[in-house]
């Protein structure tokens, strides 16, 4: 008889290793064991079935040659046996067994086992407030919820909805109601900005200003109280900190996940900081006989080192293989994860890697950054898009630490990010990244790429060069009427800033600032404007040689622009 | 006085160098000189100029702030000097003076320098056949050519065109003049496929099946003979090899640059194997006074370690701020190429990084292939294109050598051969690409992206389990009526090729693999078929534990579809 291998989980991570070590070992007996009777799914798929992009939920569950991935799949496509509707209660690691429950019968049995799998997965956090159990109120964490709620969305009843949560699956879930079924959708966020795991607050506020165009509303900052009973069990509304009353009829957690690691940590297993398994870069737990992967394990995180729960399909999917090999005595490696990220919303694509600042500081780094909005293609070209991308690298080292971008054209948006999440394991320093070779050619990029013309940018910052003003500081102090705007780009162009704020909008164009020089303000804190930051930091530079020291915006009125839309918008004044 | 700054050449690495070093160093004396009057363009934009993408020649001219870069931009933004109209013609080292020859007025002056930067860029190679020299025949190496060009497009007067040469810039032509002119355009290339730099044969096919598709003729493997002369030096058509005749008003010449090295050379200067002028990691010229940058230069090829000529605006431009910060006493480091490339053709993305399998043979490795079709976003994801990808691996060390894709969504094509380029300088193995962290969405990728999924398949081909047949080799044979094709596809999707080719295409579904094994030919050369190359794969894995070898066709039936899309077809007999 073969190497018997159970695998505990049949979602993403367990058919992975499953189909695997089918692969490697035919003789294998193997096991496949899950608690649902839906196996097998695309679950990051969900919200695109909510939007209906995806009409059919039996299309996350196929394979891409139209099967779907069910017990009569596993069994004749694999010879995988599979046991839904079955949980694993209890681990005898000395006697190598695991013991199985059938939820439907109720009955027990002991299954034998060379190497175990956990793939347990993750629980929804759901915030212990009141009503959180109330009719319409859901987390979306399988396909039962998320039938349900799609079913809901049909109905036409469902006027108003709250998410509670702004990370990924709450925005993708937003997107999903408030896009086809125009369901008025408003989503309430404890941390300050939206994304908050991902992305820094101005590259969150960018994205956030594309919800609020197309329609949602977002309330950051603000607590969650309680969902509301509109009586008989059925929700009315939630009730928040600051907000007050937000009436809706569909409740939504996002709140995040958190590692299903119970049946681990009842058997022994260590666990992580985060809650986690832990585990080797074999993928296996304390106990060599015992695998573990997915949404229940920590990562190393490359950059940081710190060991983090990092719960993606992708990775689920790639540790699965990994498993797979090791599990039918092949070797394979899967050293942690570097963060990489990217999500749709709505027009917007947005990708990310590594660390953000505030991710960055909290591991002990000094974290500079530099941001800039340029042309996705050359900038002749007719379908250039602006992107917008921030690179974060340690002051003292230079390696750079993490990449933020977005954009309307969201596969250039993940190809800059993706390029950097290549090289963050092999700690690349910002020199690295000024000459990254991406590919030229004018349909897809500039000659100096967005990427090497951030890493440009940051290089003269680390080099005390280029001294910028961050966009966000700068449009604090300047509503407060602090600062004095020193506008080097074409006259007509400066015209709107000059209309608006008189003596607080200085034109002197950049060809002729060598000149006059002598007219930018020296009696009152002064700070130099152009369109992107190119232009402004070589401002800096000529007025440097004649001992002028002013900051500039970063990233420049593109920047400013898109952060505050009506920074120029003048009143109605009718 | 401060440094003096000599600059020859003024297109792309010239001018980047000049403002490079007037922001690092106030006081330097820059001179940029260039025998054109026309300087500091986009050279790549030529073709979209000529399609009338771009419709104005300036557009390629201007900054992203609209300013045309012309002599008084250089002099009134970035206080450097310029000449144009102005050829150097020696450099003395020992004095430290480059004579310089006013190309109108015929005087010549000598131009002290403390740094010297060559950025003498590339002449056309063009093959000596006769009529290379008639009345419409270019090389479209400049400008004016480009304006010539066009206006004769415009004026309606050229019905039919030869490019010669299926480089970038000839097929980058060819679209141009075909496309909005509808010229009827027939490209010639001596060499067996198009792009022979950049990709191997079947990724050429697949490529030039779009040229096809857009009505675009395409002759390989012929050689021009001559350019044939209407009368009155008007060139009436092409002569060749094979095809005969080709009557056309308008000849290009796209057979390739060679490094304009001459003032180097003459100077003394050490000139590599392809002739172009060798450089250190600090773009020093074998005089440590005197620079060279662009594509008069070689550079190291972080693969292959060869010296290679690599003309390509972008990595101009990223050498030119290296020469700048270098010139002004800094220190930075360019460390070569790994050959990123893209292009855009009709309809098509194509991009490819490090080198081709016949590169990586000529070099000394034994380079293996894992080749795939796949979805560029989840399946299940509505706006989903297929894509095509090939690694190379070395053999031995595992080495992932190089990556070539195309598909119709480029810059998802583009996201993929980036991050294996940013890879490919630290040397990763297949194991580094099997878990590469792309970012994952299903509006963006696969769990499993195809990245992932073709080092998955190289892989399992290294490691002898994968054992395919090329798709180029199973067509080859399977039309001389030599192979026997197991379809392990479902029955529906089998039933053309049974229909056309009866007992040569057997169908044994793979959910029925593991009963009916014994029904595969065993008397005939046989091979199995599935969609992609993964499940058949599988059924390797399947048959080889019965003590069945079968090769499978790598690519599957996506990859036979591709490059031979009548494969299937049924001639009609009415």
């Amino acid at each position: 008889m073969g190497r018997r291998i159970v695998i505990i989980g049949a979602v993403a991570l367990g058919p992975k290793v499953a189909c695997r070590a089918r692969r490697l070992d035919p003789d294998a007996d193997i096991l496949l064991v899950d608690r649902d009777d839906l196996i097998s799914y695309g679950g990051c798929g969900i919200p695109y079935y909510v939007s209906d992009d995806v009409s059919d939920l039996v299309q996350l569950r196929k394979t891409t040659y139209d099967a779907v991935r069910d017990e009569a799949f596993f069994r004749d496509y694999k010879r995988i046996r599979v046991k839904t509707r079955t949980e694993a209660t209890a681990i005898d690691r000395r006697a190598r067994t695991v013991t199985l429950r059938d939820l439907d019968k109720g009955v027990e049995e002991l299954a034998p086992y060379d190497a175990l799998v956990l793939g347990t997965g993750s629980i929804p956090f759901v915030p212990p407030v009141q009503g959180a159990s109330l009719k319409g109120v859901f987390s979306v964490a399988n396909l039962h919820d998320a039938r349900t709620v799609k079913a809901l969305l049909m109905s036409g009843k469902i006027g108003s909805a709250v998410v509670v949560g702004a990370g990924p699956i709450g925005l993708e879930m937003a997107e999903g109601m408030a896009d086809l079924w125009g369901v008025e959708t408003t989503v309430v966020e404890m941390a300050p900005q939206i994304l908050p795991q991902a992305l820094g607050p101005d590259m969150a506020r960018l994205a956030q200003n594309e919800l609020e165009r197309r329609e949602v509303r977002v309330l950051t900052g603000d607590r969650l109280l309680g969902v509301l009973d509109g009586g008989s069990g059925q929700v009315k509304g939630v009730s928040m900190e600051k907000a007050g009353e937000i009436p809706c009829q569909l409740v939504v957690f996002a709140t995040g996940v958190r590692p299903n690691a119970a049946l681990a940590r009842d058997a022994g297993l260590a666990l992580g900081p985060a809650g986690g398994i832990l585990v080797d870069d074999r993928m296996r737990t304390s106990d060599p006989n015992v695998y573990a992967g997915g949404d229940c394990v920590e990562l190393r995180n490359l950059v940081s080192g710190e060991s983090v729960h990092m719960p993606l399909g992708s990775l689920a999917n790639r540790q699965g293989r990994v498993i797979g090999t090791n599990a039918t005595g092949g070797h394979a490696r899967f050293m942690g994860t570097v963060g990489t990220f990217c999500i749709k919303l709505f027009g917007l694509g947005v990708a990310r890697a590594g660390l953000t600042e505030a991710q960055a500081r909290a591991a002990g780094f000094d974290p500079v950054c530099g941001l800039m909005g340029m042309s996705d293609r050359a900038h002749f070209y007719p379908t250039e898009k602006m992107m917008f991308l921030k690179l974060i690298a340690d002051r003292r080292t230079r390696k750079v630490l993490g990449v933020e971008a977005l954009g309307e054209n969201g596969d250039a948006v993940k190809a800059r990010v993706d390029a950097v999440a290549a090289l963050l394991p092999h700690g690349p320093t910002t020199e690295d990244v000024s000459n990254l070779e991406v590919g030229y050619s004018p349909p897809y990029a500039s000659a100096m790429d967005i990427l090497n013309a951030c890493a440009n940018t940051l290089e003269n910052i680390l080099d005390g060069r280029n001294t910028p003003m961050s966009a966000e500081q700068f449009l604090e102090q300047f509503k407060k009427g602090e600062l004095t705007v020193v506008d080097i780009r074409a006259p007509e162009t400066a015209g709107p800033g000059q209309a608006k704020y008189g003596e607080r909008w200085v034109s002197i164009p950049l060809d002729t600032l060598s000149e006059r020089w002598a007219e930018v303000p020296r009696d009152r804190d002064a700070v130099l404007l152009c369109s992107s930051g190119l232009r402004s930091y070589e401002s800096q530079r000529i007025l440097a040689a004649k001992g002028i020291e002013l900051p500039h915006v970063q990233g420049g009125w593109f920047l400013l622009r898109g952060l505050d839309p009506g920074l120029l918008e003048v009143e109605d004044k009718a």
